[in-house]
């Protein structure tokens, strides 16, 4: 197994750490052995970091993903999640495929130093990737659930209505972009809360581009968009497996749940074909359905594969209409003239 | 044509009435004239009623349906909608049917003998049924709309939790059942307000059987739910119709607008068809879609959906396995195990 050296931010935070019984010298060998092999994931976009004696998910070599599971009560709900869905037998297997395998929980030494503490082992669903482009969505207009305490709808509430949440359905918790080779356009999370309708819809046009997202200026020339968004295996195809499954299963709710959408670019260059995957991730506030549909998810995977369908139905009509250089058949403004 | 008697509520009315400048014999003239034509419909389950002198819509004998204009804003709004869907052409015919055909606007004496209000002139769409059995409901997990006041937002939110619209994407308004000829089971308003999932599940059950619907001892016999909720033509194919169309369709979304559903029993019996239709209305909260799809009412028409769907498989499996006298297979409890 190749052994990468412990990141610095462990090693860095282990003599603070008073919050066992093991002795100092055992701690610290220990810690070795199991920084070894772990550490801070570098295609991570959204949720807590590791790092800078932060708690955050770290992963290992062997394609494990070690979530921190939350002391709050949304890990434990997720770890229910996770130990109850395969329990669930009437949750196909073509759609057990987008939650990422689980193996379980582990004590493990947490990233912030605090001591072992127990993590939820996924998959680590980017291990397959070189240098993934990857775009996180929560999706649901809504992001509370009813059982929830009044100050926790409050919060949630405010912040579906601050971002696109309540507009779109969904809204874009944190993207990655490979711009050249290993480079990566990563915009700030603080901008992407403020994204509207028209920069959501440029963010997925540049997620399948060839040319800098960095660069406002530059058209996103959407060179990937049939490989990536198309095809058979793409992007929209799962979705909307998705999107078929949530019409008719009322077993689980799944609110603050978030769509990855992941692929890598130079597989398309390579191979022609994108290895497109999409995953279902964060399930700390997953509820029984109770007979009725998930219609918050629904009406959110609706609107982003809409979204999607839009870029792929414009980027035809762009390349057949190209020669006629009329920037009015320029998906980017509006091509949706059919409904 | 038919003139049938004024209504007493019109009458009666009339006196107590100094807001125009129409001298006292002139406006019973005119008044008995109209009334003689305009009455209070039979068949309303929902929104504002006319009589005991208070303003209500009112119909005619040739199918028209005249819906006082609302002077909050919301008359203009609905007035606005209706002018403007016709300049749609992207709006397919299939779909345009769902609209009940508008004949403009016209001042005629209201209903609460305010003298002569504007009304929008618009198609009865009960009309043409004898004894029609109806459910009104009005979709979506949410009423109210980004642009509202924060007042009417927090109104609105209180409703929406109160009721069924947050848990299932939709509540029931209104509805009456025929129970025998003429004789409807109409529930008190604030009971159906207060209906559960289990309780809309029952009523939906209701809706489409031949024993009494007032006696709740009594299990719904779904004598009627394949020709009225079942068949090419039924209501459970319509939804689907607008399903399909809000799926893609960008220009408009409908806050507290209304699925109708509608048949007569006398016809299933005689005609072994339901004439079974449904309708949309109450567009005073329309607005311009700019892009994105209606996911709050493309949500809650799929929840309902799912309900209806259900039903009908229910139905199916109890009538195979009647014979079993095995109360499990009864479609009331819970028959979905499929998902």
């Amino acid at each position: 197994m190749f052994m990468p050296k412990p990141p610095l931010d462990h090693r860095d935070s282990l003599p603070n750490n008073n919050n066992n019984n093991c002795s100092d010298v055992c701690r610290r060998h220990l810690f070795l052995i199991l920084c070894s092999m772990l550490k801070v994931p570098d295609h991570q976009v959204a949720g807590h970091r590791a790092g800078d004696g932060k708690l955050g998910p770290l992963i290992d070599d062997s394609g494990k993903f070690y979530k921190p599971i939350q002391s709050d009560g949304r890990g434990s709900k997720e770890v229910a999640f996770y130990t109850s869905v395969s329990s669930y037998t009437n949750i196909p297997s073509h759609i057990r495929r987008f939650f990422p395998i689980f193996h379980g929980t582990k004590l493990i030494e947490a990233s912030d130093g605090s001591g072992q503490q127990p993590h939820l082992v996924l998959q680590n669903v980017f291990s397959g990737y070189l240098n993934p482009s990857i775009i996180d969505i929560k999706i649901g207009s809504r992001t509370w659930y009813p059982q929830a305490s009044e100050e926790y709808i409050q919060k949630c509430f405010m912040k579906d209505r601050e971002t696109s949440s309540l507009a779109l359905g969904f809204r874009i918790s944190g993207l990655q972009i490979e711009s050249k080779g290993s480079a990566f356009w990563k915009p700030d999370r603080k901008l992407i809360r403020k994204f509207t309708a028209e920069e959501v819809r440029l963010v997925l046009r540049q997620f399948v581009s060839s040319n800098s997202s960095a660069d406002s200026g530059v058209d996103p020339d959407c060179t990937f968009v049939s490989t990536v968004y198309g095809g058979s295996g793409g992007i929209l195809a799962q979705l909307l497996e998705l999107k078929e499954w949530f019409e008719h299963q009322t077993i689980l709710h799944f609110y603050s749940c978030s769509v990855l959408m992941v692929y890598g670019k130079e597989s398309v260059v390579k191979e022609a074909s994108s290895g497109a995957e999409v995953k279902l991730v964060d399930f700390a506030h997953v509820f029984e359905g109770n007979g009725v549909i998930d219609h918050n998810f629904l009406g959110g995977l609706c609107s982003l594969i809409n979204f999607i369908s839009e870029i792929l139905t414009c980027s035809d009509v762009h390349t057949a209409k190209a020669s006629l250089q009329d920037p009015k058949n320029y998906c980017y403004t509006n091509c949706d003239t059919q409904n």
